[in-house]
């Protein structure tokens, strides 16, 4: 690990389900494009409501990768 | 959305299964007597611990309901 | 002052032009059935987006007021 | 416990005392009309001075209680 | 909304003029490359001092767009 | 619980399937040792994450328990 | 700027109008006494409020200046 | 009120008896050079321990003050 | 105090007294088994509430005590 | 400076060496695709441990470069 | 790492030459007791100051390390 | 210690070498004028970048000196 770099974003997921399947649907999103996710530290979590039930649970992450060196 | 007034209030529910029933059962009962909840943000959650074993989940959620106008 | 208790609210205003136009337009609402509003801090303030321009701007407010007593 | 909700409300009280003091009338002021008051949490503490001197003690509370359901 | 991921970005912005047009110059920058914009959220306001007098307010946001999926 | 003394200790607990069975692991973990264990606050949840997928959920607690006294 | 020292203090101003002008009335107050004001951070922005209506903005700042040194 | 400015100030009192005594001996010294002195906060309590009993009580504050204008 | 280490714990303590008490409770309490304890810096303050009555001051604490070197 | 926009990345730097060489390290590696980068504020530190020794210093970075426009 | 439980303690070390020094302290010191230190985190830095010069840095960590099981 | 009152002022020191050399800097400065500085915290650490490298560390202290008494 000595010297790597590494560059955090932050997403937001959703899901009908739970906070953890709304944490997996960010980071799949975010696997199409960024190889090397490694971790993901919740934000905040929240929800939509609809007619007294809960509609979407929203996890906000920051996930961090590896930036290849150019040297 | 333009000029309207929304009010926030906090509530804890708690859950014997998930923080996400915890939720749940919050937002039922405020759905009681306000309508038109629309976002609950998650402030914290904690455990109640019974003999070595999670009892209760509890999770504390802002929830922002729209003011009807007297205009 | 001595003795007195407040009790704290928490709204958010929205307005098409300023976010001191958003606090406005909260405190306009509450004042409507809530007397002696006293002061209120500006917890956050968003705003939302269309076609690249604000639509609208959002103060989130707490506001204290004196609870009258029943002594 | 199980399944129960709670609310949380925001208070300020005074006193020329002590902080303990501010608090128990807070407390005493919102027992009037809330039952079963649980919990209190002290958010903040501050004091107005006058001619050099603490005229009143101030202490800000979010004290929690159970709502009753309707089911 | 169900399973839509969100990205947010964090810009700041800065006018002559106000906090709210210093917001609107960071919107417009980032709509020529991005769209579907949809919240800011204020993270902090600053303002830098020429000779007495405020030269330029800066308004720094958490910008928040839908990620388009490749499914 | 007058004039009963607690002690906090964190702890974090790691699970493949959810940030709730992850704080229950931390919580047997620390029974082993530790009895009247009582309460535990969520500090914060990440998760590491491997090719694409969630690999382990983690939930960082603030649990307390009564210390015995030496009167 | 290698080497030099600034000193950081916290202001409060005052406005009828908005928390620019009151943000303006703190700094043009310190620049009577203090020269080579540079930047101010705002810490907080409240309100007061009288009739329902919002009677000063309230902007607290933190400004810097650079110390001259006695070398 | 309008268009005054305000300085705050932050000072530690300490105390053998009480948080409030160490708040007023901090006041009481701030008297001696500055007046009209209005509101303090409480930033954080502490206290030193000596053979186990607590020896001083220490409160930091950030007390406010009118700054008066050379207009 | 060149290289010397300190360690932190948390504590609770209660009193129907007051917050000082409380905090003394837990110092005295720590000091049962822990020597040259030095400084406690208060986290949070709360009570608990019977009958529209404070029941229980309660002061958590971070207690800072010197570690031994095994050199 | 006046309307300029910045937008603000997230990095984390490692060294075996310092803080400042990992804070260093993340700058360097961000200035092979990013120019004119200004300002680095520090987010958090910590650091690897290996046999009782750190094997790692981690700087966490937001850095802030001007964005050009398009107009 | 997949269901491992972690401990995490709090620690102040203390360097006549630097914070990196003085986290080393604290974790060669923690080492002589505790095994499998794998993280140390910066919750603060001070410094105490003797005749105008620094005389100590102080860096406060949270490290961890994993609770070895007795199933 | 009983009874004395400390005042704390913010400084910001810079210097091309390191984050320690930082605040040294702005203590010696304030030195000059102030006696019995006793303790500096950081508040945060920044840095600006010129050409891709650390141009100067920046370190915000408060620093804490002991108030003489008129009594």
């Amino acid at each position: 690990m000595p010297d790597s770099v590494y560059k955090i974003i932050e997403l937001v997921g959703s899901s009908t389900e739970s906070w953890e399947k709304a944490a997996q649907n960010a980071i799949s999103r975010a696997s199409e494009t960024l190889h090397e996710l490694r971790i993901g530290e919740v934000c905040s979590m929240d929800l939509t409501i609809k007619d007294g039930k809960i509609e979407t649970y929203r996890t906000k992450l920051k996930v961090s990768f590896k930036l290849e060196g150019h040297h």
